[in-house]
């Protein structure tokens, strides 16, 4: 019998599940909106059922191995959620336990950017690593460090919030309502907090001067400063220097032989992979120099967060 | 038979070894002058026949399990000192190969903060604990990561440089050549470097304007603190909040149970571990909050480096 893993990304917005096999393959996908459930039974209750359609569109010789799931403040030791600021469930939710009691087969959970890491190591372009760093670029900045082929949880299951560490003395105020945080610079909304800086500091051109502020996104930079827009290109520059400085100084935590970048703006190689390597090595203490990688992320597209969350269980259940 | 290990833990100026029970007992030690060795094939021959008179006034009744040693810029992997700035000997040189031929045992090599850290898990403060940081307050910050019980040495054996992470921008110049390492202000040398920048800065009354730069040392400064002398007691609360401040940054990393202050500084509790604590808690992002202790190591004075040292061979070598 093939062994197969649900692979399940919980989201503020959307939920999505797949079916996966050992090698990669998703075999059957699904989502929910996770908003809709007020109540997490309910939503549990309807995650088991489009499970249960999922199965029976399957091959019977299957054999379930068990469950992964990423989701926001995921307690992978626990199994529990607590106290997701964008999730609806207040408190701790121990929703492994309830995902096992429904289904009868072991689950794990962690968060989005660990799972995406563990991914990233069994299907993307870490597979012949031990030591690397994931960060995921997206409305926040998510990060998974993987050390001698483990993920590092720490102590109480929350290890890797790099996108929590502050790298500018009294900076941009961050939604976790410290100020400096490397994801008020280094992310989609990061970048764009620069450019809307950068339009009010200078006088420069910019296609982006007749832009409402609430429109301009990540993607509108990226495709600007494609057509050399000189704010865009340098919110582009700017947002690489601090998070180069900030890998730098992660670097001299764990020694990675690479750094992976995850999300929208990490698909701007040159514009950003590049200036970011630069600004590492710049930054880096001198036995690190010249050895870390800035590489893309190879988990492709709508993928990664399925793949990423089933590698839970290839990695975590040892009789998979 | 009982079970020993060597440990031995190499100085820019002397070198000390000592023969360890499992249970943290030295039976034994000697010491070298590691200046006097301009070559280290006849430092290596020291070193061995120091060993085999040690092991000639110990009962026969003993089973050596290998070799520890702890060793400015040593890579774990290779068991090489690699251009270390403060030895006679350069360039990369294989230095647990050159010991396994001479004493026949497994020798393993790594850089003594690494090695404490070991220690501290097996004898001293961390022996229930699989997630906690320790950092050396000496003349620099060296440290030693320890995560899910295992030292984490990185892709290339360098990992926990965390006296080398950039903590202020454009800050003081580090003997490493960058600008603003946390070890040019938590460290013996740092504070002395904040004192005189105080006795600079300011016009305060302090005993110590009466010392000569060069002999005011950072036990001079705690004991003019413990007596209320107010530059040495600002010059406590700055290194404190530096080292907070940083120290919240690598939980963000790893997360630890606990972060170990060791050497001179770190015995001046309420001066440095009071204010370092407080620090970083203001600095800590909200879910590390009040979870991680601020403790001072239990590795007491002369014992520590050696300990350390022949920890590896209890952590490294299966059949020990």
């Amino acid at each position: 019998m093939k062994k197969i893993a649900i692979g399940i990304d919980i989201g503020g917005t959307n939920t999505i599940i797949g079916i996966v096999d050992k090698q990669g393959n998703i075999l059957q996908k699904a989502s929910l909106f996770t908003k809709r459930y007020k109540k997490v039974n309910h939503f549990v209750d309807e995650l088991s059922n489009k499970l249960n359609v999922l199965f029976n569109k399957i091959n019977k010789e299957y054999q379930l191995k068990g469950i992964g799931i990423g989701a926001p403040n995921a307690n992978f030791y626990k199994g529990t959620i607590e106290n997701a600021p964008n999730l609806k469930w207040k408190g701790i939710i121990p929703l492994a336990k309830m995902m096992q009691e429904k289904l009868n087969v072991p689950v794990w959970l962690t968060n989005d950017a660990n799972a995406a890491a563990l991914g990233e190591m069994l299907y993307g372009g870490a597979k012949n690593m031990k030591d690397f760093l994931f960060i995921t670029l997206g409305t926040g900045l998510g990060s998974g460090i993987v050390s001698n082929g483990k993920l590092i949880c720490g102590h109480d299951g929350f290890a890797g919030e790099i996108g929590h560490t502050i790298v500018v003395e009294n900076g941009r105020l961050c939604g976790c309502g410290r100020k400096g945080c490397l994801e008020t610079y280094a992310s989609a909304s990061g970048i764009k907090r620069s450019v809307i800086e950068l339009l009010s500091k200078t006088n420069k051109a910019s296609v982006l001067r007749d832009v409402n502020n609430s429109k301009i996104s990540s993607k509108l930079i990226y495709e600007s400063a494609k057509k050399g827009d000189i704010i865009s290109l340098e919110a582009f520059n700017f947002t690489a220097k601090i998070l180069g400085k900030a890998l730098a100084n992660s670097v001299a935590h764990t020694s990675p032989e690479a750094i992976f970048l995850f999300g929208g703006l990490a698909n701007a190689e040159d514009l950003l992979l590049k200036p970011v390597k630069e600004s590492m090595e710049a930054n880096l203490f001198n036995i690190y120099k010249n050895k870390v990688q800035i590489l893309p992320s190879q988990l492709k597209g709508g993928k990664a967060a399925i793949l990423g969350a089933s590698a839970l269980v290839w990695t975590e259940n040892k009789k998979a």
